[in-house]
């Protein structure tokens, strides 16, 4: 994968020190959209940045999903006040005061057409399982599989990625359909996910894998 | 911070974005070395480097913690069997299967001359906090500050950081006592804990502060 | 306690088991209202029944406590859809169906004026910890003593009872506070909370005890 | 079922008000053995009573299971010292500060038979999920139906059946498998068991089901 051998001597050493198997795909997938709304994706918002390339990845992958019966889920992070989030949270991302429930923030980007049956996980915290009932979603759905895709590679994915690794779910990242504010943070992000919890791989893989997932009964 | 403003640019990006604020410190401390053992801190094993200089930290701060009557835990890393751990997770990271209970490689460095009411906790993951009883003990303990020492930076160092933050514990991680087998890995991940999770600060500092701590009653 | 004492003779063997200890209170209390909501306390609701003096029990503990500063959590239990309660938990307890985010079913009773700085924690199930942020709230708020009121003593009551007791909280349950649609499954319920997770006092000894907490600063 | 139609009025009462629903079993069941150890299976200890009929309904259990490569859990509630379990949690139960490693009160009951490859999870409360990675184990295994057998059926038993069934898995009790110390707690936490969080059935419906399984690949 391009993207994790971007340094190829790290790797090696990655490689040899017992990290970076490949977990591949379980039988039950499930796609994960994190945190496309409106404070993320917007350019002019203060944690926002250019996400084009990352929504239109998605927009690939959401109708293959949808058509092979594959369940989705979309989080966004929002709050009722600031109390909800608590005073450590608020004091280290100070950004988490305004992300207050109903407000455009908080929003999904209205181009994923989210499905009334495509629930809407309002989460906390990076990960998409800390505060939230994601887990027994995906338990009570017999999913082995989680695709995770969306934005922060330096946040919200990597904690989502490392939750889903640690409850032994297979965890799949399509590389362009993540993204993040900073090249950098993206890039050693993405290697630390290849290496730790996830299958980092090109989004043609993912696209022409869930064409073959059959349709649940 | 030295470390996280290696990246000017970036530090002033994030600052923008309102990530990297202050959680200072609370009023009720407690230490956590993190996997300090055979595996990690040998450079014969597959995932161990030097980490000589972490160690020499965390044996600055033991003494000063324990005469303070700080809380001290110590995690390692171990299984009864590989299935106790998962498939998928020793899949993704092969070496899992080779920690097991009693071996040499999961056994605290002597030298840090654990005491009988310090737990050793053995945790199944990166974060201490998983699969763990850890958070009842720190509750149990009115903790409200977690340092957070040990190794890797990459991984077990940050995934619990982020599990403390996300419970809103205040964390602070003394720079020269947390280590990693890869460089850059160790300056990345620093940054990004220092951006999202806990304050990033000299041992100095650390060490200054636990001497004004009162003594629990 | 006359509730727990209904049964003197099993109260002894769980004595001389070393069960029903007393816990006490801590420093720091916060107030938990548990499901004081349409479905429950209308007797017209299928899962509903008269909680008349159980709302007005809790009636004399919201004046205190917001006087004394104490926080304040309510909760509800609701959903988008039934696909976000999942599958197996909507066979067992076919009423999940029925319990959609806005209906009147979800809605606080009006008569505990819920301020907007006291939050109302949508949870998917018994336990008001579980895919909840409620923990987080509380190790924010420095609490360490939990008064656990509302409904049902021998569903949702009993659940975060034994959560909180988990998490090493100090668990407060004033008897009158609390009401179960049946009387025999609230009576049991209430020994088996007594023995094993909270100490259940008299509604009296409560309102005393916050009366006597200091101000927060 | 007999042991839930104890009351018939109750249960009546029950299923009109939309609880106590069938979950069935799923595909895939999981057999747990909840602390089957000598301080609860030792009519001497403080905490034990007279369990010969529940040992001898799992020892009918186990071989099926082990034919039907069926994954087996055992668990034992056990501490390194009584700070692993936490002030409060001794407070309420001070027999926990009884219940060290190594103890002959913490070790299985020998003619379980434990293999290598059945976990033995050192569970720190009465959930078997609670501070532990029984979780990630049953993910791993692609488990989707949990047997709960063991003691105590008002604590262990119910508070493991309660985790399971907030996670969505099918939860199967078969009644003669389970005890308690005391009648009265058995039969009212069965009933709850029964209403709230899983299937409480015959033995022999267990047994048979097990024989019918399709051993994995």
């Amino acid at each position: 994968m391009e993207h994790s051998l971007s340094n190829p001597e790290l790797r090696r050493q990655y490689d040899a020190a017992g990290f970076g198997g490949r977990v591949g795909w379980g039988n039950r997938p499930a796609l994960l959209v994190i945190d496309m709304a409106g404070a993320w994706i917007s350019p002019k918002e203060r944690i926002g940045s250019d996400l084009t390339t990352v929504v239109h990845s998605i927009l690939q992958l959401l109708p293959i999903a949808r058509q092979r019966q594959i369940p989705i889920y979309f989080t966004t992070m929002s709050y009722g006040t600031p109390e909800e989030a608590g005073e450590i949270v608020c004091r280290k991302i100070p950004h988490t005061r305004e992300m207050l429930r109903g407000s455009k923030r908080v929003q999904l980007a209205p181009e994923l057409d989210r499905r009334p049956t495509e629930p809407l996980i309002e989460k906390p915290r990076a990960s998409a399982f800390f505060g939230t009932n994601l887990l027994a979603m995906l338990i009570a759905a017999r999913v082995d599989t989680v695709i995770v895709t969306g934005c922060s590679t330096s946040g919200c994915i990597r904690g989502t990625c490392e939750s889903a690794h640690n409850y032994n779910f297979h965890v799949i990242v399509p590389a362009e359909a993540v993204g993040d504010r900073s090249a950098s943070a993206h890039e050693a992000n993405l290697f630390d996910i290849d290496a730790r919890y996830a299958d980092v791989v090109p989004l043609n893989d993912v696209l022409h894998k869930l064409n073959s997932v059959s349709i649940a009964a």
